[in-house]
C-alpha cells in the first residue's frame, strides 16, 4: 500500500443528503444544531442544504431558513447544492457571505440517466454545461472541478466502460480550456453503487495516468456495502478527498426506504484512515457524538458502524490506564 | 490487484454465530429451516451449532436437536463448534455421520484474553493445545489447520505485533511436527475487529512470506465496518477462504446489543468477489433469500447491504431485456 496518501480531506454531505429522505419532517432548528455540531469536529467543508424544488423535495423546503439560521465557524466552508439557475439564485440571494460558492463541470456518464433525469442526451448535456459555465463566469463563481456521475455503472444503462469516462473528461477539459478555467480536482461519483475495489482501482488508475497532477475525489454510496472497501481502494490509488455522511445518513434501508443508501459513513472512513496512519484533521469522538445526534434527530438507527463499535483510541487509552 | 485469486470459498457461520446472540428464543424448527435453505446456495461448509454450556449460551441449548433434525445435503460439510472435551463428546455422540470432524490448533494472540477467558497464560495455552491434539489423534479426528485469534488486536491487550503472531505460528507448527500432522491451512481471526486493510496486508503478507504453500483463511468481524474492506485487502494478498455470516448475523447493534457485531456478511462478500471476477460457487439470489429468511427468523433488521440494495446481475438482466 505504498501509494497511501499522508493525509485526506473528507467533505461532509450528511445535512444535505441525510434529512431530505426522511419520511417525517425534521425541524429546522435540529438541522442547524447538527450543522453546528459538525462544525466543531475539524471538518473543513460541509454541504448544508439543497436549493431544489420544494414540491419534489419537501424535506429541503427550509433551505433558506437553514442558511439564515446557522452560526458559521471560521475556517469551515459551507456549501449548498443546486440543480438549476433558479436554485443557484436562491442560494446567492440568501447566502449573505455564509456559503462558499465554487462550481464544477459535471456530466453523467450514463446517457440513459441524463435522458431520464434531465431529458437531455450527452451532447445536449455538454451544451448545457457550456451555458452553465458561462453563467458562473458572469457571476464570478470559480469553476475548478471536473465531475462525472454514475462513473461505474447505472441502473438504467448498466456498466460504464472506462473509455466512456475518459472521453467525458476529455470533453470537460475542452470546455475548461475554451473558458480559460484551471481545473484542480477530478471527482468520480458512484451514484448508484455499482463500483467494487477492482473497478475503483481500474478507473481511478486510468484517470490518474491521464491527469497525474489533478487531485482526485470519490463520492461513494454504500447501497451494496462496498463504500469503505471502495474508499480503501481509492486511497491506494492516491485519492485524498472523499465525500461522506456522518452515520451514513442519506437513505435508510432500516426504515424500509427504497432506493440508494447514503454516502460512505464519515466516521467509519475517518476511523479507517486514522488507523492506517493517514491524517484526517478530524476528531473521531466528536464525529461519533454527531452520528448519535443524527440518530436522535431522525428517530431511528442509522447504518454507521464505529458509532456502535467504538473507537480503538479510546480502548487503547483504557488499556494503558490499566 | 494482480494477486486476486481466481476463486474463493466462503464458509458459512450464520447458524452458529447468529442465533445464539438473539434475546428471544428461536424455535429449533426455524434454525433447521435456515440451515436447509443455506444448503441449497452452493455453500460447501456450514457451521450449524455450538456444543457449549447451555447455561452460558441458552440460545444453543438445542444443539443436539438441530443436528438430529436437519436433512444434510450431499456435498456440504456441516460443522459444529466446541470449546472443551465435553462439547466435543456431545457433538460426537449426536453426529451419526452428519457432522464433519476436522480440528485446528488454535491459540489466542492475546495473553490477557487467554487469562480472562480460559485462565491460562500463553505457555499454558500451548500445553493445553498439545493435550487437545493428542486426544484428537486418539479419536481419529484430522487436525489440519493452524489458527490464531485476536490476531490484529484485543480489547484487553491492545494492538498485536506481527512478530507475536509469527511466533505463535512457529510454536503451532512445532506441535504439528511433534505429532506428524500436516497442516494445510492458516487462519487469522480478527475476533474483536481491530484490523484495517493496511494491517491485514501487513500481517497476511508476513504469514504468506513465511508459509508460501499454506492456504489462508480470514475470520473477520464487522464491528467497526471494516469487514468488506478487510476482505478485499485479504483477497489482494491471496487469501481464498473466508468465514462469513449470511445477512451479517451474529450480533445486532440495531437491537441494542452490546459487544461485537457478526462476521462479515456472506452475500456482500460473495457479491464483491463475483463482481471482481472471482468465482465463489454461490448463488447470490439464493443467498439474498436466505438473508431475508434470517431477518424473518430473528424478527428485526440485520446489517447486510446487498439484501437491501439488490444484486447487479439482476439489474443487468433487466437492462438487457429493455
Amino acid at each position: 500500500m505504498a501509494d497511501l496518501p499522508k493525509s485526506v480531506r473528507i467533505h461532509e454531505e450528511g445535512p444535505r443528503e441525510g434529512f431530505q429522505m426522511e419520511p417525517r419532517p425534521i425541524p429546522t432548528a435540529r438541522k442547524i444544531e447538527f450543522i453546528e455540531a459538525l462544525s466543531d469536529t475539524g471538518l473543513e467543508q460541509i454541504t448544508i442544504a439543497s436549493f431544489v424544488n420544494p414540491k419534489k423535495v419537501p424535506g429541503m423546503a427550509d433551505a433558506e431558513d437553514i442558511v439564515r439560521g446557522f452560526r458559521p465557524r471560521p475556517g469551515v466552508a459551507y456549501r449548498a447544492l443546486w440543480l438549476n439557475e433558479k436554485g443557484f439564485e436562491r442560494a446567492r440571494t440568501v447566502s449573505n457571505g455564509k456559503l462558499a460558492f465554487e462550481a464544477k463541470i459535471g456530466i453523467y456518464a450514463s446517457e440513459k440517466f441524463s435522458m431520464r433525469n434531465n431529458n437531455r442526451n450527452t451532447a445536449q448535456e455538454f451544451e448545457y454545461a457550456r451555458n452553465v459555465v458561462r453563467r458562473y463566469r458572469e457571476y464570478g463563481v470559480p469553476v475548478n472541478r471536473a465531475s462525472v456521475s454514475n462513473a461505474f455503472g447505472c441502473n438504467f444503462q448498466g456498466d460504464i466502460p472506462i473509455a466512456t469516462v475518459l472521453d467525458i473528461f476529455t470533453r470537460i477539459f475542452e470546455i475548461a480550456e475554451e473558458n480559460s478555467l484551471e481545473l484542480k480536482e477530478i471527482s468520480l461519483a458512484d451514484t448508484m453503487a455499482w463500483a467494487t475495489p477492482l473497478s475503483i482501482k481500474r478507473t481511478v488508475g486510468a484517470i490518474r495516468d491521464r491527469y497525474p497532477d489533478m487531485r482526485l475525489n470519490l463520492h461513494l454510496h454504500d447501497t451494496r456495502g462496498m463504500g469503505i472497501a471502495n474508499s480503501a481502494a481509492g486511497l491506494e490509488m492516491g485519492v485524498d478527498m472523499f465525500d461522506a455522511s456522518v452515520a451514513g445518513l442519506g437513505g435508510c434501508p432500516f426504515a424500509g426506504h427504497k432506493g440508494a443508501a447514503g454516502n460512505v459513513c464519515t466516521e467509519d472512513l475517518a476511523f479507517m484512515c486514522e488507523e492506517m496512519g493517514i491524517e484526517t484533521g478530524l476528531d473521531l469522538e466528536k464525529l461519533i457524538d454527531c452520528a448519535r445526534l443524527a440518530e436522535d434527530i431522525v428517530g431511528h438507527p442509522l447504518p454507521g458502524s464505529v458509532m456502535k463499535g467504538g473507537s480503538l483510541k479510546r480502548l487503547r487509552h483504557a488499556i494503558s490506564q490499566g
